[in-house]
């Protein structure tokens, strides 16, 4: 029989997700152990507790789960606990701080479905950001022409650079671009068959105006769920609704996605103890999941 | 198929309290996340996981619990929980900070088998602290002429007017009184039926001879369980126990009341989304448990 | 119906222990509490919460684990935790802080299929750590003579006092020792049948010249999984293996036996309210496992 499904919530904030304790139930573990206030100093023992306790096959039936507010905290949570691992010791793990992959991979997926990848090109606004640099690499390994925008030409190209993709041929499809008047948008996003919003809460990126003059722009995708919206044009609740010839996708369209994804790449860390789950790995789950 | 039970322990204090922990338990929950040293600063994050990861009927499924042992602090809590709130996106919240809101529940409970509430004079002694307002709120509610007492005018005065009932027919019915010496006391108490005691531990509120000047008194209700206790002829397990021709309840005779309408609050924000669950909604529900 | 088997996991370190938690749902429990940072100025409120909840034989239903890296503050939370108890109202507590009551009893356990314990001279190296001095209590109330080595005579002369064997007659079983060189460890060693190495991770402490120069050493237990390891010619996986006519256990080849014992001993908790599981407690219970 198999022993009970534990996840173990490592967080780097002072209190253990919410969120992401509900979604790991709703996914169906049987045992939530939630830690706060996670360091890189203090991993080890944490990461030690969950490959060392549990024996052969019995070690898919616990797994760990990164989250936090802090996508760069995350991530170094996720390196010091893959470096614990060796040999067969070792559980499976998932990097999802701030929602980040499961957003971006909800977002870039939801614009698959209209588009072909391959074929595009795609400005992700606010690019520099957790989800919008993983956005940027989630496309750029698709195969997109992916301009990566941000105010500052130096942080885009900083952004651009610690994406780090796998190859110099997926690098190659990365341009950072700086952006900041109606015009330098206008310039940056004109020819794109796929804009993706990827800003803070609140603030509008791609105004009704500049939209109005992208001939090319099919598919228009917002991860801002605050009023002023990132995008002129698309609705909050919007999930593939076609306005002005445009096809749009609001946070909430793109959040119901976001959500089967988490699940199911939950789901997925119980199937075997070596999978490390991080923006590409949850992206082709969610591509499972049609 | 409902989503499993979720109830999040929203605790201000350094450890979220065991006893609140297995009280849930007992009501039946399936995952308790428990959350310590919660601050208004720091709720929003924690209520907006609750509110966002369910959708439709399966909000009904995660509940907050606020607890703690400051009773202001959770009141504060609570007010913030519930502006978290917007339309239908809520979750149901109970508010039992340091037991007070089931205690003075099931302390007014024990009374209104043996009298008539709406026909009563009720005197309160220490009615400043956290389980003595909600039982002058109760019984005010309930049509009792209320005596609030206090070693100190100042505080009885503030405290009747912190109680703040919900209309100014409520708010008549309660008087604040100082009482120091036996005298004082005698002449505060002498003419109720009924005597409610939520001073501190191990402090006598209400000697023998004053109590013996008492010919009013039926019900005498002592939520004292370390001796000194504090109404004299009231032992812990009293639990409508008639000693002298008055029924006494004592600090464990109430507990046990208090624990069925703690679980079965707790059951109850388990059936709707939208149970905002203080002294008054607490009360109702342990009236119908009979 | 029984209630729910809750354990309430008090740690002193600054995250519960990940192992001990695993282990916990592992020995079936169905629902962890896990509190970090208990102090013994804490730990008052979450005792009674857990000795105030439930009654009668429902109380058998609630258990606490103490256990953090620090053995002496667990044995000073043990000490707390059983002062809160009076009369019937208690829950059984287990102590197994840094695992050192686990893994003293499963070493003795190991030795004891052997060895007729009452008959042998043992020596424990580093017998002044908490896994040192539990081997030693266990070993001198078997019957065994047993010297206690550590580099200083001061240290193992005040750990063989803090043992405070329960009489006279195991406290003159016990040798402290001081060994810094080989020919001292020798000498410490030579006439024992019986050597435990507790010492810390990476450390050799009998090395293979000196353990050559042994002829009644019968069996060799290392703790210690870090090589260097703690006694040559003892592997990690040893498990009764036979090297050179000696049977050795190495670190791994005791954990196996190790957790059965402490998988036992938490579901021994829930039989009965009242037991307390130190050293001995858990040695039995590992012995009657076979």
């Amino acid at each position: 029989m198999a022993k009970p499904k534990i996840l173990i919530q490592l967080d780097a904030d002072a209190h253990a997700s919410v969120f992401d304790a509900v979604v790991a139930v709703d996914a169906g573990i049987d045992h939530l152990f939630q830690y706060h206030s996670v360091t890189p100093e203090k991993i080890r023992d944490l990461v030690y507790g969950a490959m060392f306790t549990r024996g052969g096959p019995d070690l898919a039936s616990t797994a760990l789960f990164i989250g936090g507010s802090n996508v760069a905290a995350g991530e170094q949570l996720l390196r010091k606990a893959v470096g614990c691992f060796f040999g067969p010791m070792r559980v499976s793990v998932m990097l999802d701080a701030n929602g980040a992959n499961t957003t971006a991979a909800a977002a870039v997926l939801a614009a698959s479905k209209h588009l072909d990848l391959s074929q595009i090109q795609a400005a992700v606004l606010a690019g520099t950001g957790p989800v919008g640099q993983r956005a940027v690499r989630l496309l750029a390994r698709a195969g997109a022409q992916v301009r990566l925008i941000s105010r500052s030409l130096e942080k885009a190209a900083a952004a651009a650079e610690s994406i780090a993709p796998s190859t110099e041929e997926v690098a190659a499809r990365i341009t950072p671009l700086a952006a900041t008047t109606a015009e330098e948008t206008l310039d940056a996003v004109a020819h794109c068959e796929l804009v993706i919003a990827a800003g803070a809460a609140g603030v509008e990126l791609l105004s009704a105006s500049v939209r109005s003059r992208c001939p090319a722009l099919q598919v228009a995708i917002d991860l801002n769920a605050v009023p002023p919206l990132g995008i002129a044009g698309v609705e909050s609740h919007d999930k593939g609704t076609a306005r002005d010839g445009v096809i749009g996708y609001g946070a909430l369209g793109v959040g119901g996605t976001k959500m089967k994804i988490h699940r199911a790449a939950i789901q997925r860390l119980f199937q075997s103890n070596d999978q490390v789950l991080d923006a590409e790995q949850i992206y082709a789950i969610g591509r499972e999941l049609g």
